[in-house]
């Protein structure tokens, strides 16, 4: 088994979401390399589904690309929270919908080069209205889509997102729809 | 248009791949928040299918997630390089397989939250056999999947890595194989 062998680890930044640290590892030649590594919390996201076979998205400036990007309704994990009942959370505080069938369907490494950050995937059926709360610093535009639109807008670079992405993907696939 | 003003920018860290810097800014309330955001040159992934439509997938321990993962070639953009050129690097260096049919699908962000990180996605056909050439610090295995088993490693769990799942439910659409 190729591994790494850690023989340093410098923590450079502890924030507010992420945390950076520095590890030095061994090689299985026995040189030294040194990895770069963001640490975070981990997070859900969840793919809303109306009864009328809609998709919710949510819009919002993200800082990290200067840019507004349609994605779907997401979040980071609270001090022990289970992925379950944050799905829940950030569905009811970003879209304002409510869901009692809530399905979790697997989990990813966003950018496994370089972060730990593991998203666990839901999906939300059955909406039921309820009023949306975002955080006091999210701003948030909440669209209704075909799934069909969405495709479109991944193949002409209009969703660029990744975890928007593989949720679209996925139910295309699993649903036929 | 909701935006976020900057108000101010502290670099925490310059490395090898990643910088952080934490950036003040203004909200629509006029409220001040705190973006922290890891800075990344941007790469490529490459989809690489053989003539008889199998996927080769690359096998290696990944120090964030302390785990061997299941990935798509992929490599990070050196400066000046276009990620067409790039494709065609990592692909042999991480496989050994040239192709003359590389064809750009689609880029997307892996962590818009927290990291402007880019992945220009491509995919290879009409492969013809090479030598691998992996950077020093690099140890990969080499597999060739039916796209059908990467369906269902997804599916249950075994592959993770984001930009793999986004390739492979892609190509699960497009050609409908």
């Amino acid at each position: 088994m190729i591994n790494e062998r850690t023989i340093k680890s410098d923590k450079i930044y502890q924030g507010k979401i992420i945390n950076l640290r520095v590890d030095t590892v061994e090689l299985p030649d026995k040189k030294y390399s040194k990895r770069e590594i963001v640490e975070h919390p981990g997070g859900v996201a969840i793919l809303p589904i109306t009864k009328d076979n809609k998709i919710i998205m949510v819009k919002q400036y993200r800082k990290s690309v200067e840019e507004k990007l349609l994605e779907i309704p997401a979040g980071k994990l609270e001090i022990g929270e289970e992925p379950k009942e944050c799905a829940k959370r950030e569905l009811l505080e970003e879209t304002g919908y409510t869901s009692e069938n809530i399905e979790y369907l697997f989990k990813f490494y966003t950018s496994p080069g370089f972060s730990n950050e593991v998203i666990s995937l839901f999906i939300a059926k059955n909406l039921e209205k309820g009023e949306a709360r975002p955080d006091e610093d999210e701003y948030i535009e909440i669209k209704e889509y075909e799934i069909e639109e969405l495709l479109e807008m991944i193949k002409n670079g209009e969703i660029k997102d990744a975890k928007t992405i593989i949720a679209i993907l996925y139910i295309k696939n699993s649903l036929n729809m």
